[in-house]
């Protein structure tokens, strides 16, 4: 590949400006610059000796239910296998092809029907075509310049989203790389909204800033405290009820302690689907709490967002129109793949501009011939930045906003479904029921099923990491578990793809009992 | 998609556990749930059909330098085109395709050889196939249980980064979305060091911080400055020289200011190949004044980081092994895809753990069977992340380190080339000589050329903006240009990818002066 190749340069038309006929090789410490040394031709010819290869192993096994999710191999029996090393010499494109299987092979398959380990799951044919031009053509999301098509399907994305939570007044947003990031810049935007002078003269020069969020919420708003030199002890935590649902009136009572203490309050972080029970904190309640208190009220909706595609379940996130900001993951429910975040802000604002521009020349010149406010880069606090929104409308277009619904009627459906098969099965117990996609429960082996409820029983339904290596190491199925609060470890049944269907519910709790009846 | 398809459930083996035969449809909320909704192979003959069209627009075309680089509309114009708007029904597949090929139509072709607008640029295929396999098998860099290839592959790019820069301790690192991110992951681990009790008590318990950087830095540590809380006035910019170098001197002497202030100073970003200039800050005169005041060295190394792979050009960055930290884009010049972006700190240290974590029970448990010190995570500030380091893992395995050199090398011999004729040509002149792939020049009209160079010369020489105005329109090339200090709008011309050539330098300042020469 680096060799130079005077053949391509013959090859190459002449440009018009220049005299007809070969041209001498130049030569520049040392390297001769004539012609391209990529071959864009052995490039394409090594692509399309590749593609087979990912189409088979990546997508169609990867996706068939009669393979295994996962070929597990320890991290030094891999590290063997796969032979990291980078060396001083390159290898030709029979062995890189090779290296390409065992890539997949060993990698775990998450649009697999039986992968139920995270908040996300499955293949959708048209995300994956939208990130394979994305990848392809390789743009940054800076300016219409640059990226005129995925400025503008950013855009018209947005909008749809905006208007589905309801937010007549409209809004503005950007899509950034999770939803960790997302809440990150809720707590930024809502910090600068309270003082804009923090931009410039930094928290030090500030009262001592507090924030609230439920016991429940995801452990990305602490790490959003941290990174932002909010500091995690200035995020008062409010408990949540049995369901896991923000208590409205410990809210107002740990807004009440900030201000006793005379420190400044300035946000609430709502969660709209937790990331362990699929809880929804009542919005309308923490809406009105804010408003007494002028508080920036921020929705989590980035696991529960989904919900609002769904006339049969946007209750869930019922008064969502109040907030000030929103994220929303459409890589989750809706398949849009990873990354594919929202972040949104309410009303006709130039927020996210004031708050997060720092107005680079080089990039931003003010002097272009298009309108500029089409370069929305400097909303962002990232300079290159993916174009994530693309996938997800390439995949809108095609499957329609009630196509988006059925699949959400339908995991939901699904969730209902495996909690009355828990309930009806000896050995298994529900945590509570599901209001959302996430369904809880205890595996009860045989030699436990006469053992009072006490705490020795308690103690030793501890069997989910078992249960876990177990289909791991047999590829069958994966899903989560974890202990939490009092509870010991259960299983925690995530259900997204469209590709799940009942059969591989049912399947679930037999392989729970198969892999853990002896325990 | 949406269609029950019962035959698609009957063509499922029966799992073992359960009686042979057909079950009877399962109805839950009005959804009927036996049976994947999404037929698998429906979604690969989509797949099989959108390729070709990728293939040969979005690679074969896009990468062929008789072709246009961008095809120019208008937002207005452009929004008409896409039909952005979406509906609640869905399209039918070759509707699909149809706006698959107006995407990339219309999109700007980054992978062109004569795209030179970015600090990236060109194509790869093993980036690009490794980016295939990695959208395809959608995972996400949490833990080694989902993504055991792709955490491997990371720990082993960052090896190899990590003994580049020559840091003989070691390191530890992770991938970041984006160079920006990198810099505020800088900025956090810095102030985590020097006041470790920051992460809990937030900025408002601190004395004022105060951080270094130079007036040629990249935007983002003002970003990261505003965004981590720091403030953009507790930034300290220090003067550069001509060639756009920090001056060691004027830093020390903003070290004191901030000192007398009563401030803390904890950090200096030094750039290892700026933006706009392509300049390297004097790394070892600032690591001996960092050692005097013990200060964080962090250098944003995201552009110029790629000397590091060519014995030639590896001076640049003398002195890097004495940094902190450093962030390293190889989508830039080592064309691994955006994104692509490392951060790195050196020595054996867990202060990325430590500075980051937040210890989520449903993710990061600690009851593993495996060593889940390859639960690597927590180290970061985003919960899901994409595997950036696997394609330029692979294009590293197919090309070798030499490889990578070589084209580092000839993109710098190309520079200088063009460079020399710059200074030949009539109607052009360098703003400075290069030491890196960034050539800065302005173009003087003919009108212009008898005219002394006072005020009224460099007003008049403005001219960029309209020539750039007429290559988008033309769609020839795309090249950068911006003001900079007391300069007018100059030309950046960017060189990377390995299928430029000399001829296509030629074209440039031929295709420039036919574009102006009428200004």
């Amino acid at each position: 590949i680096s060799n130079e190749d005077h053949r391509i340069y013959l090859r190459l038309p002449p440009s018009p400006a220049e005299p007809k006929g070969k041209r001498p090789p130049v030569l520049v410490d040392g390297v001769t610059l004539n012609g391209p040394t990529l071959d864009i031709r052995e490039a394409e010819s090594f692509l399309r000796d590749a593609m087979p290869i990912i189409m088979e192993e990546a997508v169609r096994k990867a996706t068939d239910v009669k393979e295994k999710v996962c070929e597990w191999r320890s991290p030094e029996q891999l590290k063997e296998v796969l032979d990291l090393e980078l060396r001083d010499g390159g290898e030709a494109n029979p062995k890189i092809l090779q290296r390409c299987r065992d890539a997949i092979r060993y990698s775990v398959k998450t649009g697999h029907p039986r992968f139920f380990n995270q908040l996300y799951a499955g293949l959708d044919p048209y995300s994956l075509v939208g990130r394979f031009i994305t990848e392809a053509l390789n743009p940054s999301l800076y300016t219409y310049e640059v990226a005129p098509v995925f400025i503008l399907t950013e855009e018209a994305v947005l909008k749809k989203m905006i208007e589905i939570i309801g937010w007549t007044e409209g809004g503005d947003g950007l899509f950034s790389p999770g939803g960790s990031v997302s809440n990150m810049y809720a707590v930024n935007v809502a910090r600068y909204q309270r003082c804009p002078n923090v931009k410039e003269l930094g928290l030090s020069a500030m009262p001592r800033l507090v924030m609230f969020t439920s016991e429940e919420c995801h452990y990305s708003v602490a790490k959003a405290a941290a990174f932002l030199g909010i500091g995690t002890k200035n995020v008062y935590v409010i408990r949540s009820d049995k369901r896991g649902k923000m208590i409205p009136a410990e809210f107002e009572k740990q807004v009440q302690r900030a201000k006793d203490e005379g420190a400044l309050p300035f946000m609430v972080n709502a969660t709209a689907g937790t990331t362990i029970l699929g809880a929804f904190d009542p919005l309308e309640e923490i809406a009105d709490i804010c408003e007494r208190h002028s508080l920036w009220m921020h929705v989590d909706a980035c696991w529960g967002g989904a919900a609002l595609m769904s006339n049969q379940h946007r209750h869930l996130l019922k008064g969502i129109h109040r907030a000030d900001s929103v994220a929303w993951n459409p890589h989750k429910m809706l398949l849009a793949g990873l990354q594919c975040c929202a972040f949104m802000v309410r009303g006709q604002t130039d927020i996210l501009q004031r708050c997060h521009s720092a107005n680079a020349s080089y990039l931003f010149q003010q002097d272009k011939f298009y309108d500029i406010s089409y370069d929305t880069g400097d909303k962002s606090i990232q300079c290159s930045r993916k174009p994530d929104a693309f996938k997800f409308w390439l995949m809108w277009k095609a499957l329609g906003t009630k196509g988006l619904e059925e699949r959400v009627d339908r995991a939901l459906a699904m969730a209902r479904y495996l909690a009355e098969e828990i309930k009806k099965r000896e050995g298994f117990r529900l945590v509570m029921e599901p209001e959302y996609a996430n369904v809880c429960f205890w595996y009860i082996p045989p030699s436990l099923r006469s053992t009072p409820e006490g705490p020795e029983f308690w103690k030793r339904v501890h069997v989910a990491p078992v249960v876990k290596e177990r289909m791991m190491k047999k590829g069958s199925m994966l899903v989560g578990y974890q202990p939490h609060g009092d509870k010991v470890n259960f299983f925690r049944q995530i259900i997204i793809s469209p590709q799940v269907s009942r059969e591989d519910m049912d399947f679930l709790l037999d392989e729970i009992n198969t892999l853990g009846k002896d325990l």
